[in-house]
Order: structure tokens, then C-alpha cells, then sequence
């Protein structure tokens, strides 16, 4: 294989308004040592923000089925940076993961968690939200960056702008994305990196088109839909990917950034949508909210106390085979840091179980009975969990 | 087997003072569905204060090693409660650990950790560090909720005098604590559950002697010498127990408790001790401060930070074989959840791996020129770490 990445569509489906929606896919990544990574999407990507997946093992991420995990630029170019990672030989034997990779482009934690920044055509000037430091990101420096770290897929630099922003501000994002995009394809990277753009536009449907049609006919090996699920309602959110799937290359990867909800990877994926990424399953995970077949569950709900029965009784994962209810809670209550372990890999397991039910659903032409079973399992979730 | 314990002695060497000291022996413990789950000793027991050693599996503890586990009947009385144990299986299914567990009585941690308790001859009163709460533990208590918990090894309820005390304070508290320990074995347990006994006495040598005389006269199964470790000097603890070990029986298991670093553990072996515990490699985990076979570590050092050798090169634990020094002084930087996970699975491995080590000396006759190896090993040790 002597392209970085090479994705084979194995069944599409056509949607209610008889578009080619919902996907099954076969993405194979060169990777570095030429191993020849095969992800079948639709695929959900654990986020290993600043080197691990929190609390979790890269071992336990191969047991839970994760096929490609994705790792946080801006906070590895902070820490430890990315000259020491490539040093020590790059992100993957860093943190001793030997399956892909995806980096983001440091775009959307530059815009959400550093303090000041200041944006101009050729970058963003940005505070360390660690130590107030002084740096600046240009599309140039995220793919070195990104070089460096070593990743498989690579992201563009965009601008995400805030949710609500007028459409000027939207539209200038949008543009600038465009111009970041082609700048960042002028800075080589390694031979086995696939580069992804991204589709800005945030709710306006003709900004979608205009950036869709811009960066799609930038040589990308996949795209992205960027600056959704910042705040807008999740219906909102559904629309515009919904909008955005289609005007997306057929035979490419389309990867919907930092979304989302169970529900919500169920709507996209019938939108059309291969690759997902979000921290809502890890984050929830600690917090004590857990993700089942039944609904959501928050863990440290007396009514759990004394409940011997498996989190989901559906799931198969390392915690619900060994552990009950009333342990978890009492693990959560303690603050123990087995907690936020076993709740991780029950969450993580949850999202690519539910993404591996698709993809068979997919495959076998029965999505929508799928997706109806899907909301009917859930109605009798708790409500005031 | 129908005693719940058989302690077997496989070697004894002598010491200096030609008294019998180091012995490795063969601790087997009936279990409650009768496993015959056997220790080889000495061994050090990983504490798991809640009902987990914190940040690890139950299958991890297997994998380094750990053969018999310490829960602590104060937290767990607080917190889930030992009825809530009971009814969810006792504490070994309650956690998932099949493996032999030795509860503490809550003494020590009554007077250590609670706030204002008051100390009368039938028990102690004393509140929560919770909420507050007012609890009142006697030795009839200790047992009943250690028999709930369903520990293979349970210890009698004693007075820990704190350090400094006077005199007259350690006569006291070491005479209640042979009144308590005869109240204790007129409260009935399970038919797997073993009973150790514990000798008080302080820095005082003639009491304990008295303590030892008076405690080795009641039919335990074992002996633990108690009070020490809880701010004398290293020297004088390890003065205060090659004194103590030689005054408890020949043929059953000593423990001596809460202790400690690795130069403790390797003294109080030569003493002729059997079974340890202490959160030491457990907390300072957690602390970035890691045992290796050259001294200790600080892995949060500058000195780490693009070091890519493996945190000991002699070791052959998970985290050893599988990450750099500069990736967990990476993830302790970053607080990552991980850090604690792998600082954790490196410390009880060396711990274990070191009381394995012992053990092979005392079987081989070779105890004194081991410990002069372990000693030269760690001449080179940081200074600064």
C-alpha cells in the first residue's frame, strides 16, 4: 500500500429522502511500520487527549474494540511537547499504542480553553491555559506538530468560531479555513500520514455548501465536519450533519469532530457519518454517569446501593462481567480511583458496541429496525437519574 | 482441612544472636468454599483500605504477584457497611478478589484517623472522619462486623497507644488489649475464618514482654506485633520487633504491622517476621515517589523528563515492560489517572517481587550476602530524587 489511506465503502443505504446515507466502510491506514491498519467504520475514536486515554490502558482499549484513538495537538504540543514525543519515537511508541491515530489540528482547544487569543490571517496568537505562557499556532506549525507527533490522520488548522456567532463571523471563519487548508497541504508531513480538511460553516446551510464545496476540492484523503456540538441544540446539531453529510465525497471518509451523545451517533450515522471522536463517554465516565442498553444511569444514586445486579446486563465489558451496581457506587462514593477505571471502560465499551451494532446493522440492511430498537430499549430509562 | 489455618515452616535460619530468625513458610488457609488458598511467606499484604487496592484490579494483584490482600474494617464498617457486604457476598465477591484477605479490627484507625474518641474498658466511642458521626466500636463489634466482611484472617480489637506515649499510658492500653483480645475469642466467627492476636507495648521491651506472654497465651492462630511504625524512628521499630519476634510461638505466622520500606521489610524478615502490610508502595505511588531495585525515584524529576529507559531496568512488571521513564513522569505531570495506575502496578510488583526474593534466599541459605547485594544495589541511589 503506497497511499497513506485507502477506504472501501461496503454497503451505503439510502435515506428517508433517498439520498445515499448511513455507511459501512473499510478504512485502511499505511501507517508508519507499513502495518496496514484496518478500521471498519461506522467507528467511534476513544480521546487520548494528552497521551492516554484516561484511566485506561492501550491493552484495554484493544479489548474494548477500539480501532483508532485520537490524541489532542494543543495539549501535546504544550505538554510535553511534540519534539520530545517524535524523540522518543513519536505519539504511538510514546504511549505505547500501536494502532492509528488521529491528531486534531489544536484549532478548536486554541478557540475553547486557552485564555486570550488573538486571530489574524496568518494564525492565532494564544495563552497556555496551564501557565499563561505565550504561543502561536499557524497552519504550518500544526502540521509540524502533527508531523512530529506522528499520527496517522492528520487534521487541518481551521478556525471554529464560538456558538452563537453572526454570519459574518462565521463566514470569515469559513474562508479563512479554506486559505489555512491549502497552506497546510503546501507543508509535507511523513509518508504514511493521511490528511484530513474541515468543513466549517456552522449553521448556516449555505456557508456549509460554499465550505463544503471549497475544501472538497482541496486533495484531502477525508473530510471532516467541524464546528458543530458547541452549544447549539442537539437537533440543530443533527440538521446541519444531516445538511452536510451529503455534500461530502462519496468515497471518502466523512468524520463529524467532538460528537456526541448515543442518540447522537445513531442520527449521524443514518446522516451518512464513518468517524466520530468525542470525550463525552471518558468525562461521563468519572463523573459517574454511565451510559446502558437501558438508558443513562448515574451511578451514585442511592437507588444503586445495594443492586448486585451488572451495570447494563446487556454489556459484556470487563465491568459488567465482574463487578455490580452496588460496588461501582461504592467505589464512586469513596472517591476510589478504581471508579473512574471501571466506569471508563464500561462507557468506552458501550460507545463501540452501540458502533459496532450499526455497522452489522448496516451491513445487513436493517438500520432503521435497528435504530427503532434502539429508542425503544431506552424508553424505560430512569428519569431522575 | 477443617482448622481455618495450617502454618507450616519450610526454613529458619539463625540470626547473629543465634536465636532462629529468618523463615520462609507455607500459610494455608481453608477459605470460605474451602480453596486452601496458601501464602508463601514471607509476603506482603497490598492494602485495600475500601474494598480496593487503590487504582488496581483484583487481576492485576494476581498478575504481580499478591497472594493475601488487607481490607480495613473501619472504612468498610463506615462505608458501604459490613451488613451491605455481607448481604452482596462478603467482601470477596463484594470486590472480586477469590484470593485470602486479612481485616484489621479498627482499632488503629479509631485512634488515628477519627476525631474525639473516649476510650473506656468496654470499647471506644468515637466520630466519623466522614460526617462526624458517632460510632462506638468494643471487641465484640470488631468481630462481628469482620465476620460479616468474611475475611480469611481476622484480628483481635487492641489499644494503640500513640507516639510518644508515657509508661504508664503503653501499660495501660497493652493490658486492655489482652482483655479485649480474650473478649474477642468468646465472640464466635465463620468456621474459615482464622484469628491473630496482637502485642502491644510500645518502645517499652518489658512490656513487651508482658504483652507477648499474656497474647501467646490465648489460642490464636497467629501473632502480630502491633504499635510500632507510627513515628519512632526506623531504627528503634526495627530494635522494637527483632525483639518482639523471638517471644512470639515458633510455628505460627507473625505479622508485624503497617510496615514498611523496603530496608524495614528486609530487616524485619532477618528478625523473623512472616506477613507485612503498609500503604507505603500504594500512597507513594499515587505521590510520584517509586521503590526501585537502585533506591527510590521521584518520577516527577526534570531529570526523567526524555528519559526512555524503563523506570527499572531489573524489573519485569507491566509498567516496566511496557513504558518509559519520561512517559510516566509525563503522565504524573499531567495528573493523568493513568500515572497513579502504573506508579501503583511498579511499587506493590517491586514490593512483591522483593519478599519473593527473600524468600528464595532464606530457602537457599543465602539471606545475609542477599541483603548485602540489595543494600550495595541502592548505594547509587538520587540523592535528590
Amino acid at each position: 500500500m503506497s497511499t497513506p489511506l485507502h477506504f472501501q465503502l461496503e454497503k451505503t443505504l439510502p435515506g428517508a429522502d433517498g439520498l445515499p446515507r448511513a455507511r459501512a466502510g473499510r478504512l485502511t491506514l499505511k501507517g508508519a511500520k507499513d502495518q496496514n491498519h484496518e478500521i471498519l467504520t461506522p467507528m467511534f475514536m476513544p480521546v487520548g487527549t494528552v497521551g492516554s486515554v484516561k484511566g485506561v490502558t492501550p491493552e484495554e482499549l484493544r479489548l474494548m474494540g477500539a480501532q483508532i484513538i485520537l490524541g489532542n495537538t494543543y495539549h501535546l504540543y504544550l505538554r510535553p511537547g511534540h519534539q520530545l514525543v517524535e524523540k522518543l519515537g513519536e505519539l504511538h511508541q510514546f504511549m505505547n499504542w500501536d494502532g492509528p491515530i488521529l491528531t486534531d489540528s489544536g484549532g478548536f482547544q486554541v478557540f475553547s480553553l486557552s485564555g486570550l487569543n488573538k486571530i489574524d490571517d496568518e494564525g492565532v496568537t494564544f495563552q497556555s491555559h496551564i501557565d499563561g505562557s505565550s504561543h502561536r499556532f499557524t497552519p504550518e506549525l500544526s502540521m509540524e506538530i502533527q508531523r512530529a507527533l506522528g499520527s496517522d490522520i492528520v487534521m487541518a488548522f481551521d478556525e471554529c468560531p464560538p456558538y452563537p456567532a453572526t454570519e459574518e463571523q462565521v463566514r470569515a471563519a469559513m474562508r479563512r479555513t479554506v486559505r489555512w487548508a491549502e497552506r497546510g497541504l503546501n507543508t509535507p508531513l511523513k509518508s504514511h500520514q493521511a490528511r484530513f480538511g474541515i468543513v466549517q460553516g456552522g449553521l448556516y446551510e449555505h456557508l456549509r455548501n460554499e465550505s463544503a464545496k471549497d475544501i472538497t476540492a482541496l486533495p484531502f484523503d477525508g473530510y471532516a465536519i467541524g464546528g458543530l456540538s458547541i452549544g447549539e441544540t442537539p437537533d440543530l446539531m443533527q440538521q446541519m450533519c444531516a445538511h452536510t453529510a451529503p455534500l461530502l465525497p462519496q468515497d471518502k471518509p466523512r468524520y463529524l469532530m467532538g460528537v456526541g451523545r448515543p442518540e447522537d451517533l445513531v442520527e449521524c450515522v443514518r446522516a451518512g457519518i464513518d468517524l466520530f471522536d468525542c470525550v463525552m463517554p471518558t468525562r461521563n465516565a468519572r463523573n459517574g454517569q454511565l451510559f446502558t442498553s437501558q438508558g443513562k444511569i448515574n451511578i451514585k444514586n442511592r437507588r444503586y446501593a445495594e443492586d448486585a445486579g451488572p451495570l447494563d446486563p446487556n454489556c459484556r465489558c470487563e465491568t459488567c462481567r465482574k463487578y455490580s451496581r452496588a460496588y461501582l457506587r461504592h467505589l464512586f462514593v469513596c472517591g476510589e480511583l478504581l471508579s473512574a477505571r471501571l466506569n471508563t471502560i464500561h462507557n468506552l465499551s458501550y460507545y463501540l458496541s452501540l458502533m459496532q451494532e450499526m455497522r452489522s446493522a448496516i451491513l445487513e440492511n436493517r438500520f432503521d429496525d435497528w435504530a427503532k430498537s434502539f429508542y425503544t430499549k431506552r424508553a424505560g430509562e430512569p428519569k431522575n437519574d
